[in-house]
């Protein structure tokens, strides 16, 4: 019929099945496309451009505040009518915009956060991000291609290959043997590590589940006793057992101590438990403590296990020709978790997961689904990653991480991860010169714990103490510092993410500590 | 000591341990901020501002093409060369910043990508984001703000729970006694809620791994034969195995149906399946077909199963008056998956997980981790959600979607998906009247299955036919459509979820399809 079809009269009489009739008779005409009222408005190009320009002298405003400051902490109910009140009622749905109710919500919005990029923030482990990486975030978030296959984002599909290479000149893994991964997060870069270890140790989980890991011996993963949180979590998920998570003892420096690893491997053994995998972490989030990977790598490859390394937090190091040491044995694990988020300062999430071995990335998931996955691969398709991250829908997270790179090269990076661990470094040795300060632990990154212990106070209260103290400051202070639990006993922590903290900064951290512990 | 410790000389003897010592010696000193280099230029507050500028005006242009456009899809080798060439190499590390390269990589990134404000593309579910919540997403990416724990984003926290309250008004709950938690994607709030689902029935999996689950009969959970290919997925994951989900027979309609699903539960269980699980679709992703809820939900209390819905594509309809009744039955589910980066049009992801009772929410991970999770929880933690998702850090996604609600109320979203739904019948109607195509269901959302068939094309030719079809109008066309087998045989699939799409563009589909059609 051809074009004519075109300016065919479609409200005739039509064939449609029985349980849509009433639908059909009601409704079906020529669709006309709204010409006002809230869908046209919000779609209105010239409402986007003053919006942007109004949320970017915010934001400018914001990056240029380097004033020292902590959380402004408001009472959840009380922000909660905040909120409320910067509504559109029901009623008021047909009200022009309210440029004036935007500029509320952005300013409450930034007002209310954690400030990552003052220098009173030494909390967490998020980062300011390099502000080129929030831009190009924008970008991702107006255009919205997701990135698990190849038609609907090219570029941040080329450029996750591109990266994996770039990258792994620093891991050192054989060029075109290893693979890797974006997932939302390094919990699910764990999760996806040990999913794959498991499936291969135990091939018939996948299809027949649980009742596969009732053998003789029961699964189990051996860990630092420092591991982060979503290891034992991804246990639980995957059938394996939080109880079957074997902890394996840490040394002075709080990295797993190889020389007791082994004789607990076998105590887990005799146990009845089979471990078929081992953690080790590159960059602890308590204390930043690199595990020795090498020595680690050797032992797994004695006795079958998988290893995966949680670099979360440190693996970024790996880009510092310095630090890099750190990380040594690397290219000899089997699977790899990189938080970009954290240390090379792009917004969250990006986490990269890499696999030594290519063909092991596929071995986490087995499916097929037509719509997604093509049954015939071309050159198109072989870029999806569909089928071997968890996603289906997946941020373009890589573009954020691949413009930094490709404008600064990794310069950027090494200077800055250098910058920050060398102030952790300089913020311990000022702390090792105060009598009322107790050091825990030399800092490996840019994690430091550490403890106030002015000389009136009794050990027994200690622990309260630094809680008290981390309360105080979160509440009222100047600064945004965490605590930790190390030996069981808490600890006040600082996690230096942003350059433009100096040991000036640092001491009058000191200073307001003190100042909290007087009000006691 | 006070502030005179501000200027103490710390370049003194200091006390480190061992393994440090040949790291302090060389570094260690008062901490410098650099002065020059990539570091101090990437922070430059007015180059981020021309960044935003020079991204807005490529932004703008962006959104008010709305000329019909399908993919440019470049060859990745070529795509791969293109990208390459625009990276800094490391000896041009110290160049400074190349304006018209970052103006190159932008402008590739939006040319290559999947057109979603182009009235050309009709072919997933990936939405032509509302440009305001772009807006929003940027300040997110800029300020940085994990939504998992109050303290660190105060704002994301509060709205998550106004939100979840608005919404509910559409689902029905009891006020005050469901929870909702956001999660990175449909996958993985399908994945949580089967986990929960997991964690009531066999409390021992958790801490003890799959052997709990090898009781006599095999843990089994039951879908719909066209359930998105997440909840198979999770399955094996689980530990569950993916040979355990027991399909349940679908009507003409391609709905669950409830008259057959019974005596299909009665044989897997003679087959020696316990099935704890049901899982029905409001939109299915093949056809957009909604599962009978209501139905469904007493057969689920009947047999004592969990009931959960996956919405991730149809739950939008709630907010339509006009749309509601096809989630009828969805207050008696225990759990909701809702991707708002579908139906509600924000950036990906933003996925909402709904339960019945506020209590299952604590039930899919069970963990303490000192450094995040607080042992005396109180006001300020009570908001806390790391406990009750997978995420550690998660992106604060519920402001995109809070913002739009905030600013037009729901009339916005109500008014865009019933467009879109009269608009998928509307076409409907068209393809009933022509001989060469062939429907095979009435929409009942934004999705269409059809298959081009022209009389001289044999019955056995047809399903590759579909698939040459779809590929040539990828590579070479004005519109971008999917593919999806129907009953097992490859069909066409148009999904609506632009606005600015009418019946005319429908019809020129039609004739671009007829000339791809001829190519053969």
């Amino acid at each position: 019929m051809g074009p004519l079809c075109r300016s065919l009269p479609v409200q005739l009489p039509m064939r449609f099945n029985q349980q849509a009739a009433m639908e059909c008779t009601r409704e079906a005409r020529v669709t006309d496309l709204p010409q006002s009222g809230p869908l046209i408005e919000a779609f209105d190009v010239q409402l986007f451009r003053e919006n942007t320009e109004s949320v970017l002298a915010k934001l400018e405003k914001h990056l240029a505040d380097l004033s020292i400051r902590g959380l402004e902490l408001t009472d959840p109910a009380q922000l909660t009518r905040m909120a409320r009140a910067l509504m559109t009622t029901e009623h008021e749905k047909t009200a022009a915009f309210d440029e004036a109710k935007l500029s509320a919500i952005v300013d409450l919005y930034i007002r209310t956060g954690i400030q990552v990029h003052s220098p009173g923030y030494m909390g967490r482990q998020f980062s300011g991000v390099v502000p080129l990486s929030g831009v190009i975030d924008f970008v991702s978030s107006v255009v919205n291609q997701p990135s698990s296959f190849y038609e609907a984002g090219q570029l941040p599909n080329v450029v996750e290959r591109i990266m994996a290479d770039e990258l792994n000149r620093f891991i050192g893994y054989r060029p075109g043997t290893f693979d890797m991964v974006t997932t939302s997060g390094g919990s699910l870069a764990n999760l996806t590590a040990l999913l794959t270890a498991r499936n291969r140790a135990f091939p018939g989980v996948w299809a027949r589940g649980g009742p596969e890991l009732a053998g003789p011996a029961r699964p189990a993963v051996a860990v630092g006793a420092d591991v982060h949180y979503s290891v034992a979590r991804a246990a639980g998920i995957l059938g394996i057992g939080e109880d079957r998570i074997v902890r394996l003892p840490l040394d002075t420096a709080r990295r797993i101590d190889v020389s007791r690893a082994g004789p607990a491997l076998d105590a887990a053994e005799r146990q009845g438990l089979d471990v078929f995998c081992l953690v080790a972490s590159a960059g602890t989030t308590s204390v930043g403590a690199f595990d020795p990977l090498d020595e680690l790598a050797a032992l797994s490859r004695e006795r079958g296990l998988w290893l995966h390394v949680d670099g979360a937090h440190g693996a970024s190091l790996l880009v510092s020709d310095e630090l890099r040491h750190k990380l040594r044995g690397i290219d000899q694990a089997d699977s790899l978790a990189w938080d970009a988020h954290k240390m090379m300062f792009v917004p969250a999430p990006c986490t990269l997961l890499f696999y030594r071995n290519r063909e092991h990335s596929r071995e986490a998931f087995r499916q097929t689904a037509s719509y997604v996955f093509d049954a015939q691969p071309g050159v198109y398709t072989a870029l999806d990653s569909g089928d071997k991250n968890f996603e289906c829908t997946k941020r373009p997270m890589m573009m954020t991480l691949w413009v930094l790179w490709a404008m600064y090269g990794r310069a950027l990076f090494a200077e800055k991860i250098e910058y920050l661990c060398r102030l952790t470094r300089d913020a311990h040795a000022i702390l090792e010169k105060q009598d009322d300060f107790e050091t825990l632990h030399f800092p490996e990154a840019n994690i430091m714990c550490f403890r106030y212990r002015p000389e009136w106070l009794a050990d027994d209260e200690v622990a309260q103490f630094q809680v008290d103290i981390r309360n105080r400051i979160k509440q009222d202070g100047q600064f945004f510092i965490s605590k930790v639990d190390v030996d069981g006993v808490a600890a006040l922590r600082v996690v230096m993410m942003n350059h433009q903290i100096t040991t000036e900064h640092f001491q009058m951290l000191l200073g307001e500590i003190r100042k909290a512990g007087r009000k006691k």
